[in-house]
């Protein structure tokens, strides 16, 4: 079966800020693309934050079946309609992977029930990602663990709920922790947060990173197009 | 210590319906609280929707060690604010205990990130009421079921997230099952999701239900007050 | 990548009493690889209690990528060292799917860490199972219910750790309830236990039942074949 | 109600290193019952592997409500009749509090259902334990953090199952990191891995590993006293 996918990306950073454009020339949704394409097995479109309702209208949402989430600085310019769009489609089977700074999205809070507040530093710190879940699909074809030379510091407590799995569990150059791949199920959906990413880094261009976001395209992947559950009054028991 | 605990209810069934006014004449939360006041490590009070600010001013929060929520014909009518104060003393550390037609209240479905939707149906089944994890302090006297001759049916799919804790399951006269007593945790706040009480069942006069709201109380309460915890930018780590 | 299933089955009750041998002429074990042989993404054999090493050599074992298995009269009969090996190989990443009375098997004990103990009767109850994971792999194709005509009754509790996922919970007909579809996770290996098929019945010959016991043959499998997982001594880290 | 406690040690390195006495003197089991005794609500006493039964005899295991577990080069002489009398007093409902290099005694490993190894190395690693469930009674008085000069290193993967909760993760000098603090339940009983401890470190003197010990204790503790769990044979069900 044809998986569907949308990146969907704020896409301001890119605009703003030379170092960025240079890193991601065409925006950080459009690396991850185009690695993702490569899998013929994978229908690849994306979506950014300034586009018609923010690229994600009724028709785009029912159409696809794993959705990527990057943001960082216009949480707030997301629209509530949108939000509970995304939402519903989430409760009714799409995947989710909620990508680094996206942490802080309102689909990714509204999901979780807490504030996903966490501690964090921008001052190049290496990071060590760590597999505490060998055989995981998610990190199908990675190591033990694998490095990033500089990145963004997140530092525990991640204030979400405790994990469906926790798959990976980074350290910092200054000795902080932080659970970086986590899985949750909300209604039929699944979803996967992962850690890296921070704009000022060529994070999306690294093999192992983009190995496990397609890993886990996969894995949220429903196996039949998302679609509502039974509730509501039963009128007929078995005795009735 | 001395838990202060508050007990919420929407309190309009009492006032609309004889047959309720019967069971409960000064209200389901009065029973409940009368029950509590029993234990002299419990402060005890009560607050009601149509009370100013539902009875839950900032002041009456900030007391409060462990919540219980009673709703059912009303959520929309929680104000916006309110649930939001609630929320964050949950994630502070505010123990929460939702009872029955709770799971549809606003607080409930913030915290859980679902629709917490189900099947129901009125019609005097009888319920079964199962213990699914013996030991745990929150069915501390409680024999390994117990059954309640009359109360509307809620069946699953209870679309919530994967319980921390399934500790009770019941089944019904029509042969449903549902997960009658979940456990979950939001940022340092403990909740317990508890399904009987249909306002129309002498159900809070039951012995055993009345036991399992206590041992709720108990083990929901914070050891000591929430407080904020530590978040934000970290400046120094561990080799700066 | 195709998937090489082992059915495995202690193989006695068939040939003890002529109603079970009635029911499955060849076996319980053959009437579902029988199933399980109509999808060509699957190498199926099977292996039974009296063949030299329980049919689960070396070899057999490190060529599965899936094991089902089915016991009821004869655990005591299974050898340490054949445990053993089924128990090294489930580490490294090996499926399991326990069927039934399986839950008091030897390998299914020393994954969970628990007694299994169970309520039981035989008395023809009908059986229910509902959906409490909708969109999960496993039940893909499954209405949110079905039901069993006749089946042996399991009641809680079920002494297993509190399990990752619950997909199936089961009433019976005396309103006993059990978590009947449950999965776990050890080192590598994921595990599925599914409760129907008590052997005087024709559990295993019941689309829905095959088609569960279809979609967990899936959903269990490595990615890649099974194999050791880093450990022991680590000489450097990054400073040293 | 006063909780028996009893702080078992495998007390031999003690006696085989005189680095290890000289930090310990009586002991790690005393160091640590010291600081217990302070606490009036406990009751505590020690045993060592090399007592009649391990100083575990029936009566001894019977009359204790949480047990502390500590050993590192004798796993395999604990005998098998002593560790299978552990087993079913956990089940029962009885707190285990299992400390550093007791992740591979063989009570542990029967309870877990794994392998539980690990990564490791002594090499003077400074650790960083971080707090990643704020508001759990085990690390109630606990900073964000807290800091041991020097310790073993232990690294993931840890192969445990999905613990209930993670409550600490820790960071080492060389980068890796370690599920330190998690919280399991089998049967009736809880239980609590906590990582640091090793021999040759006065850790057994720092204050925030003795309170999060202490807490572990209270929280560990059943509230009435273990005994059997209905299983078995059920003759009437509600129809019958």
């Amino acid at each position: 079966m044809v998986i569907r996918v949308t990146v969907w990306n704020e896409f301001r950073h890119e605009k703003l800020n030379s170092k960025v454009a240079e890193i991601y020339p065409q925006g950080m949704h459009e690396a991850i693309a185009a690695y993702l394409r490569r899998d013929p097995d994978l229908r690849v479109s994306t979506a950014t934050l300034d586009e018609p309702e923010h690229g994600l209208t009724e028709q785009r949402i029912n159409e696809t079946d794993v959705l990527l989430w990057w943001a960082h600085i216009a949480h707030d310019e997301v629209r509530e309609e949108i939000v509970e769009r995304v939402y519903r489609r989430v409760l009714a089977g799409m995947g989710l992977i909620v990508l680094h700074s996206g942490h802080f999205s309102r689909i990714f809070k509204k999901l979780m029930g807490t504030s996903c507040d966490l501690k964090w530093r921008e001052a190049n710190d290496r990071e060590i990602l760590w597999v505490t879940r060998p055989g995981h699909p998610i990190v199908q074809g990675i190591d033990d663990h694998f490095i990033l030379a500089g990145e963004e510091m997140y530092g525990e407590f991640f204030d979400i709920p405790e994990p469906q799995e926790t798959i990976l569990i980074s350290s910092f150059s200054g000795g902080e922790v932080f659970r970086s791949g986590c899985t949750f199920t909300r209604g039929a959906g699944r979803i996967f947060y992962f850690r890296p990413g921070h704009e000022t880094y060529p994070t999306y261009h690294d093999p192992n990173v983009l190995r496990i976001i397609h890993n886990a395209v996969h894995w949220a992947a429903p196996m039949t197009p998302p679609k509502p559950v039974a509730f509501g009054k039963r009128e007929a028991g078995w005795l009735d």
